[in-house]
């Protein structure tokens, strides 16, 4: 059923789609615990940070992400995460597996892998060495939506993947690419959020990615917000999330301020470097960052207990 | 009495200020009719306009903002709309009058005129043709405070005054300038809000100038929106203010989203412009912008029409 | 004789133009004294910064440009230091009369007031409030070239301005528009010029507005400097001149660097606050710019005088 | 021998270091062939490609940069590659290996690697996911420096590798960190290289890597340029090099005017992808880039065929 098309506004006809996921509410992205020499990760460790996500009443989790540094791990270690993560989870909510390679064969093969190991869905973002133009970038989502039946996330996040797509290119994408169901908008800019919208008469889901703008990208018609914040604050992400969507506007805006110092800060210090302090702070070591990636300085550290404090969550 | 300093915050503290205005709502910004020859203003026209916008229930009316095509007016022309507008107005709602001068000496003596004239405040935004810093800047604002009695609502937009102003200092020009008393933000970027209202700790007011922001912004908190889509579209704006204000979230993203792909029109094809063609369509003509300034094409006439149907805003 | 289309590659077709002027070399800049209190323009202090240009061998004098602070004057102020200019250069060398003005009435005001009292060129720029599209422009450079006579320097400065001009479009400008002749490009991005020279093959002349780009500006081929670092440093701008277009590569590059400091200084510092602190230390005061623009701090002009000492331009 | 800290510019003290290699002129860049269903490097093409470059009378070959499609390689392709290329210029001119990992450990590997097989110096770019501060990128650069004897070209590319490193900083690290000895900077930004010249006091080889910038790159005290150009248009880069080294300013200005709009398309187009197309249209068919870059469009073909016919390299 081909959205009506407007005369003056281009939308952009989007027909539903049988394996479009009823996903709303908070993703919950765990970062990926490495043993003390940096050498290899430590499962039984990504088990207690999954559990923490589940305890704060996430909607789903999305390993692999950029909290989970992905990008730093290798092919055997990837692997061994989205495995351990799938089976951790054991259904209670979806998971989601990111995807950001760099050759389209490195995609389709990590896409698979998630499809086997029974991930529910896979978020792609287009990460990039050469920019990649618009055939580029959709060749790419539309061979990974060939190779497996799994529900696509498109996500955008320039920041760290070198390209920028438009709200009309992801929708276009999402009419005419199989799988591709849903998008994730990282880049911070709330009008992309309204374009999406818009565009597609409310029909297509979006995911806020900007940790810091959760509070109009949800009265702006998101329906989940992306986040790794409940690994240090708990349920208080998914009381935000509830209370807009409950029309709770005063509360909505209480909660979201509370945390809003806080979640500035983890994007700006860098989410893994960041939420693996937290955790440090708060009794749960689950070691540093990757190289090049460091852990936060003395004085972020200071800087982040204190906020955790005012948010009651450090003893 | 100061806001209690933070311990990791940086909290700016502010003064409360007897002259601090309890202004909130819509703010309407006229636009300024010209006779067939673009060589004189028509007041009588100003007035139409001015009745227009009381008409939509605007809280206040600002006269020689951007829509007002301030910029193009002669010292002369200026000071009629200044006069026409406070009379015309009659104290039903406040006046809030544009400076936006080049130098500190011509914008005291426009800030001296709108005190004369009985306006009851004053937006100032610091137009640029050498980018200023923030020592000029500071004591650009200090000059005006001095020079009147009048609160003054500080206006960051970049976008047409070549500079841009920090939330933190603006928010120390509140603290340490006189009459300067609260902040309208233009930039489009919703973390400027986001810092201003948690910096001050909600106790400075804040006023959206970017209409296609507005669903986020008064979310944000924002006082009031500051737009001349009323001159247009009537009470929409004022329904939207309301909605959100009473918490009504579907009402609010409804209306919002009704409105949207207008005031992302009006905005980007220059306020003056498509305001001006807008009241031609509705049976309302007023001349057209002063050059170079030029018209709607034919063709944006039309969408804008279009638009305005769909608005229920012409017959 | 329009330049031969190529096949591949878009030239511009440039018809020559009986009054596109021989300008070549280095445009002088002279900064605008005020008096004490800043309240007057001090003809007489001008006349003694027009003669250190002329004793710096300039090749032009470029009157009421940004480093002339025009956009500060009042209309009564900027027609006084046109006339002063053109009656103290006596013909030794071309005037050139700076054009940025908010309305096109009045920028063809000032072009033929700069006609009548015996200018030889004008160089106008967009200055501007509201962003200016393409048709807007055009049709402004149009009507002030319909106005007089005088040869005009298309002028692109979008940082002061609000307004950037591709090359194209300039070019552009230049085919359609009779007295456009000649292009001043102060971007600081050197393709802008590449593109100039390329796209006209050659036959445009352009002008370097960026002044620690003019070693590169000048080796792509542009005509002439136009800069107010003489005012400071005599004949060193005219030397660097001299030897990139004699070729002398090392020469030219040692004159370069040994500048660079400094032309990067007065530009970051803005031009006219820089100009008039380094004649007050040289000897030569001429008071304050204009408010809100501040002199120099007292650390930046001790910055600035080690520099000149070391361009053996301080006894 | 550090250099004498100059009053008032902080100049960078640079140790003179045995190690800094007297790199001058042309870098040549190969392209990496792939077998025709791109899933493995052909490494005899490879050598023909080296072969081109040898006969343009490069001064060095630089392996796995940008061209080579370096970050689309697998650990044994990326192995293959490097150890094909120096075992094929046998010395002949220095070899450069080009360095762009995402881990440090990974990116030490591959620099003793490139030490084990014999090339002669590595070029190291600060590939990221996360945005890197400089402590992370001083760590990174100083633990490769710790791994090898090889000397560093810092390679600066932000358009690619998604981190900016200010000249300052880079000047810090060839002062602080042993084996890095030369920069590579890729911006377009020319007082980019005006910085490092004179902050140096020209003592820190610097090379052009903005292959449309040459001329002014050379001019401003550039070493060498980096470059895959001469892939296709042979001797040409070098005899531009040769012309401005040689003060030959009018044969140096119409040589680059020559290659200017060749040099801004393969830029523009993707070196790999551009490259690759020219080759063939040269009749050295070497196979598509890899997936998800495409190769040139067929219009961006026939323009890339004029453009070399007239740079007389297509017969």
């Amino acid at each position: 059923m081909p959205i009506t098309q407007d005369k003056h506004l281009k939308l952009i006809p989007i027909v539903y789609k049988d394996n479009m996921m009823k996903l709303t509410g908070i993703v919950g992205y765990p970062v990926t615990p490495f043993s003390h020499d940096g050498k290899s990760v430590e499962l039984d460790k990504l088990g207690s940070v999954i559990d923490i996500l589940l305890e704060a009443k996430v909607d789903a989790i999305a390993a692999l992400g950029s909290a989970g540094e992905a990008a730093y791990l290798s092919e055997t270690e990837w692997q061994q995460v989205a495995e351990y993560t799938v089976k951790q989870v054991k259904g209670r909510v979806p998971v989601v597996i990111g995807i950001a390679e760099l050759t389209t064969t490195q995609a389709i093969k990590r896409a698979k892998h998630a499809y086997k190991i029974g991930a529910n869905m896979i978020m792609v973002s287009p990460f990039s060495y050469y920019k990649l133009n618009e055939d580029e970038l959709f060749l790419h989502f539309e061979s990974i939506s060939n190779a497996t039946p799994l529900p696509i996330m498109i996500y955008n996040n320039p920041a760290t993947c070198g390209v920028d797509m438009s709200p009309e290119f992801m929708l276009k994408m999402v009419s005419d690419i199989k799988n591709a169901n849903m998008i994730k908008e990282s880049t911070g800019d709330i009008q992309r959020m309204h374009k999406i919208y818009k565009l597609s008469n409310g029909k297509v889901p979006f995911f806020n990615g900007c940790n810091h703008m959760a509070l109009e990208a949800i009265n702006a018609g998101a329906s989940g917000w992306c986040t790794a914040a409940p690994c240090l604050i708990g349920e208080q992400p998914k009381q935000l999330f509830d209370a807009v969507k409950q029309a709770n506007k005063e509360k909505a805006r209480e909660l979201f301020y509370q945390q809003y110092e806080f979640l500035e800060f983890i994007v700006k210090s860098g989410l893994a470097a960041a939420v693996k302090s937290g955790l440090s702070i708060q009794g749960t070591p689950i070691g540093e960052p990757r190289k090049p990636l460091l852990p936060l300085t003395q004085s972020a550290q200071q800087q982040l207990k204190v906020m955790l404090m005012d948010l009651d969550s450090v003893v």
